[in-house]
């Protein structure tokens, strides 16, 4: 793959935005550092696919893990060329394929939009947007290993100990011990963002297991299985709906409590997914 | 506006997930109360605009703010009929407006995807994914005022007080007093949801203030002037792009900073938006 990066700085510093601060001891003056988000337009062989609002650090990342988690690609090296640039309101981000990996993604893309299935009941258009997660294997950790990874959590988000707000999420040896983490304001960018850096090194989570900060929906299920990861904590709950994904995926989900963990068992199949045609 | 609600219950309670509590003090056999999510698929005369993920409450209100916030409509009269469904995985609502609505709406997205502005750099599109707001008007309340509902938020989610884990929007009158509430998993729905309870009720937030339990992006800054909301309290930080779109439109925006409240100025427009054309 050959990167372009094209007039880009480092935009992972929070700018300080002023106002007052007023509460119970008074009115004073103050400054907080807020995080970055920017319009990045992602384009394959030219062509508009998405504008994600997301910070604009590690953009390689990103769309490495973004075309990876929106099977675009299968690795990195499908990937022939990333340019980035700057644009007047953003960055564009353009992403060259095969051909035929971009006539299967208007393909999808069409099945989501601008048709509905079988006219008023839409379920073809809700199945095509329900995400069926490729299997994953492995072990559920030591909880006392995913405790560890939570305290050490806070210390590796660089962004957010300056600005409060940021999101991340890191992947962790079964020891605990943090090995990468990736932040953004948006959440599952921070998960995109964290496939791509490990894509990009040639290995997936498939040795150890994933943290997020945030909650766990039904795409942060799926970004998960597609890093291979076998198991998924976050300091906040999963969804229900999620949590059915991850138990027909083998993904196991666990969520802080303080200072325990809770690890959710692998939910029942209440809605086996049909097998896409 | 007509509704019809076939074969919908209330899935607004929230389903008990077990699993195992593992911590310092051993491990016990636990259940957590997780928000469901659900594919919603928005049609729009019977074809599909978009699929939501969103936990299935307030559905009549969700619509109505989804259609508002998406300028769709400009009041709840231009939607003829709202029909919400089951569908085999998830909930299929269609809306049916004027049919020249639902051609603007469908240029609009043919805009933002597809197609490339001006070939790579794809600054057109950049700038049609940049909300450009309405502009808003009204004063700063009381940062007492602010401070008093923040302190009510909690106990006026309901679903967040079993599950720990939804987001909410309120509206609150002047003095702090929390007028509505809505929940969902997804901060942008529960603010879309906020959107439509009060657009059936004949009006909208111009005569107080909005508050979120989330974090400020650039699209909840978009939502809230559509609501006509002069002022924006979220108990996290706003983006810097938040600041800068809401500074352009005269939404004022803070965050809560422990018992404080942090007011921000009203963002210089460090890159002024062009008008549309």
């Amino acid at each position: 793959m050959e990167i372009l990066r094209l007039d880009l700085g480092d935009a992972s510093v929070s700018p300080a935005a002023p106002g007052r601060l007023v509460g119970p001891a008074g009115e004073t003056a103050a400054a907080w550092a807020v995080p970055e988000e920017t319009p990045v337009a992602i384009l394959l062989n030219g062509e508009s696919f998405a504008v994600m609002m997301a910070t604009p650090s590690d953009l390689e990342d990103f769309c490495v893990g973004f075309a990876l988690t929106e099977g675009l690609i299968e690795t990195p090296s499908d990937l022939h060329e990333l340019r980035l640039a700057e644009a007047a309101d953003g960055i564009v981000a353009n992403l060259v394929l095969d051909p035929a990996r971009v006539a299967a993604a208007s393909d999808r893309r069409r099945t989501l939009a601008g048709r509905a299935g079988c006219g008023i009941c839409g379920a073809q258009t809700i199945s095509a947007a329900l995400p069926r997660p490729p299997r994953v294997r492995g072990r559920v950790p030591e909880a006392a290993a995913v405790l560890a990874a939570f305290a050490a959590f806070p210390g590796a988000q660089r962004m957010r100990s300056e600005n409060r707000s940021t999101h991340a999420a890191g992947y962790c040896a079964w020891d605990g011990t943090m090995e990468r983490v990736r932040e953004d304001v948006g959440r599952h960018n921070a998960l995109d963002k964290l496939a791509g850096a490990l894509a990009r090194e040639g290995r997936d989570a498939s040795a150890g297991f994933v943290i997020l900060s945030s909650r766990v929906g039904v795409e942060m299920v799926q970004k998960a299985c597609v890093l291979r990861a076998p198991f998924l904590a976050a300091v906040s709950a999963p969804s229900a709906l999620a949590l059915r994904v991850a138990g027909q995926a083998g993904l196991r989900v666990a969520g802080l409590a303080g200072e325990a963990l809770m690890i959710f068992d692998p939910a029942p199949a209440e809605r086996p997914m049909e097998t896409p045609a």
